[in-house]
């Protein structure tokens, strides 16, 4: 639907005809379109839907449109949207709400809801217990498929999923059903006897990269959480994961630029926000690149002998730079997707000695041949040529082993790339390649 | 289960117990049971499992392990695994074996299957219709709920989902049942009061990026994908779209990084590969930086007089490049998230223009006083600074501008990242460094 449409339906007040309408489109296109709206026509439209698609479109807008609403709202509509919220999304809200509307929200909330939303805001956040949603189907292991499926006819719509139920013993769970198997088999059937007894499952307090690893692992729709009695409390589903996933990206990738990582978009940050976020990265490389600044200046004899030894710094620093963070790029990754562990440093280490061999040579022998052809001077080809091998051999185990470590140590490795290998590669550089020019020129 | 206690039951033979336990566990975890074994031992805990199991633990498996079983089957066996098997993991076998057993795969494929494989791999890849599989449920629109549940119960085992259904007319795709709905209605009700008739696909030519997008703001457990004429021709469903998202952003942080993207992982790859994933940006990085160099020799005059000037080169270098790539990468990663457009091009720049100016003069600020406390030389701080606020504005706008301008031009924008950004801010730094220095110092 256009919004030119919604409009128009909205000023002639057709609403008939919008009700109807919107009924046919999704939650996620109806919340983008009324967040476009101004409050007072968005509030009328969203009175136009049903309560529960009206809490699902309610909770896919923004944070701002949905403090407006709260605030325009009556006590019946927000009991009405309250009850129809599942239990993550109501925590997120309360998590970004200002306090006074968190109170009018936990007012019509009931105590159960109450407790279940203390309980939910008390588990650390990027937990599988921050990350899922209350609202499951329990089904008792004595049940038929028949009493099984109308079971899930009756209370299927107050569960986030309807396509896995459990089974639980006293609380603890004990069996996964899947409405494939309800389905697929003879109504008559027992539930225990469709059942799977051997299910994945992760605890409360399972890190959110861990539940997505495991998602992925076993192609998963949803996952339970149990607390550490093994009783169940939640269900974490796929369109969570995939969040999880875009969002645990946005880290590594911020980290890998020395961003520090949050979760808004590029626009929703304000100048001074995005300025905070790049500031201290910057200025602690910029003091330690300051190091090998001054270690230039040791060997100012050497390039006031030789004038042009300084027109090979950049492309030398450039070079380590790049391939050290080829190689802790590829190392961080391959820890993010548990490809690479710390065990294996050594195997890593070799790997990277030997591919620095080759991408050296081959880059030494090239420059080298540009050099001595632009110049016919032997001696400064041998030492940038001498200087890239030792470089590059020197970025790519540093480019790999730092990750690791900071692995190992529980240091997030996403720290350890580009700018800070950049950093630390250009000081060797430096070093390399004077030390290099003084022995070959008689310095 | 343990991969002791699974050659302890095949050396003695226990295949009863042995084909109870692996009843019990999950395909993915039973693959890379098997995968550990010998061959001989594999086959024959493989021939144990049930043929639906078997088929999904085999698509589970290595490339390798699967071509040494695909030579050691027997025909019936063949005949059984290809029957079993998703057509989209068929396609995958067909286009990562080598020809024999191809041929001896297809061999053993019905003609409507053989026909399904040409023309699943004639899609392009990384297209939707490259990413589909084609067994999914059709339901007729006069049909009720209860016949509709009798036919998932029927045809179900052979569908990819049960839990999304669709409804065409002429082959041309209408409607979009859930099973929810199917579940939580009377069973009278006709097909078509409950199918949506406003639903979510993509066409067969959608890129797999843009699948993704869309899987996720909807949050989607399955897709439909149509032709051109909009008829159903196949379904992508959640456990591929997650491997797209990985892969994405294994192909953009690999381009950031200045690495051609595969499909290996680290390990998967030898020395020789990985050399040639490297040395080719390496090489066109080393000679853009020598341009830098030779724009160095220019001001050798300026650096013999105040050899003090060619300290801080690595500073200002290391400071442009990560201001530019942390630019670069915000932008890259919005792009790729569809958070920013091309037609934003000037609203980023004044964005990053203000942030430029907050953190160069913070930058500058800082460095200056450092090097007036360490030199006590009014001139160089003022040249070192000034150029730090010019080196950080140039930057931070290069780097929001060339991945936007590669997006419009149909580039990928994630090469654009860091490397490519540091060598061409690397030039513009070294330019304003030593002009400013020059006007300073009278030179």
């Amino acid at each position: 639907m256009k919004k030119e449409l919604l409009r128009e339906l909205l000023e002639t007040k057709q609403y008939k005809q919008l009700h109807a309408l919107l009924m046919k489109e999704s939650e996620v296109d109806i919340a983008y379109l009324l967040q476009q709206l101004e409050l007072e026509e968005c509030a009328i439209a969203f009175r136009l839907l049903s309560k529960k698609q009206a809490a699902r479109v309610f909770s896919n807008m923004d944070i701002q449109r949905q403090k407006q609403l709260v605030e325009l709202f009556s006590e019946t509509e927000l009991i009405a949207l309250v009850e129809n919220q599942y239990m993550d999304d109501l925590v997120d809200l309360v998590e970004d709400l200002p306090a006074n509307l968190v109170t009018r929200i936990l007012n019509h909330a009931s105590a159960s809801q109450r407790q279940t939303i203390n309980q939910l805001l008390s588990y650390p956040s990027e937990s599988a217990g921050a990350l899922m949603t209350t609202e499951f189907l329990s089904l008792e292991k004595e049940m038929t498929i028949l009493e099984a499926l109308n079971f899930i006819k009756e209370k299927g719509n107050h569960s986030k999923t309807v396509y896995t139920s459990y089974v639980c013993d006293n609380k603890k769970l004990i069996g996964v059903v899947s409405t494939k198997d309800l389905l697929l088999n003879d109504e008559k059937t027992k539930i225990e006897e469709v059942m799977k007894e051997n299910f994945t499952y992760v605890y409360t307090h399972t890190d959110q990269e861990e539940v997505a690893q495991v998602f992925r692992k076993y192609d998963l729709m949803v996952l339970p959480v149990v607390d550490d009695e093994k009783m169940l409390v939640g269900i974490v589903t796929g369109d969570d994961v995939m969040d999880v996933m875009v969002d645990e990206t946005n880290e590594d990738i911020s980290k890998m630029a020395a961003l520090e990582p949050n979760d808004k978009s590029y626009f929703q940050m304000s100048v001074f926000e995005h300025a905070k976020h790049r500031i201290v990265w910057l200025l602690v490389l910029m003091f330690s690149a300051t190091l090998t600044g001054s270690i230039i200046t040791k060997y100012e004899n050497a390039f006031q002998t030789v004038p042009l030894l300084v027109s090979f710094i950049p492309m030398l620093m450039d070079t380590g730079g790049n391939c050290g963070s080829q190689s802790s790029t590829l190392i961080i990754r391959g820890i993010a997707l548990d490809e690479i562990r710390f065990k294996e440093i050594f195997k890593v280490m070799f790997k990277e000695f030997r591919i620095a061999l080759l991408v050296g040579s081959i880059l030494a022998l090239a420059n080298g041949i540009r050099i001595f052809l632009m110049y016919q001077d032997v001696n400064i080809a041998f030492v940038v040529a001498l200087s890239l091998i030792v470089t590059v051999i020197l970025s790519k185990l540093i480019g790999c082993i730092l990750p690791l470590l900071a692995n190992r140590v529980g240091l997030d490795p996403a720290i350890m790339a580009s700018p800070l290998i950049t950093t630390i590669v250009d000081t060797c550089s430096i070093l390399v390649y004077f030390n290099v020019a003084m022995h070959i020129f008689n310095l």
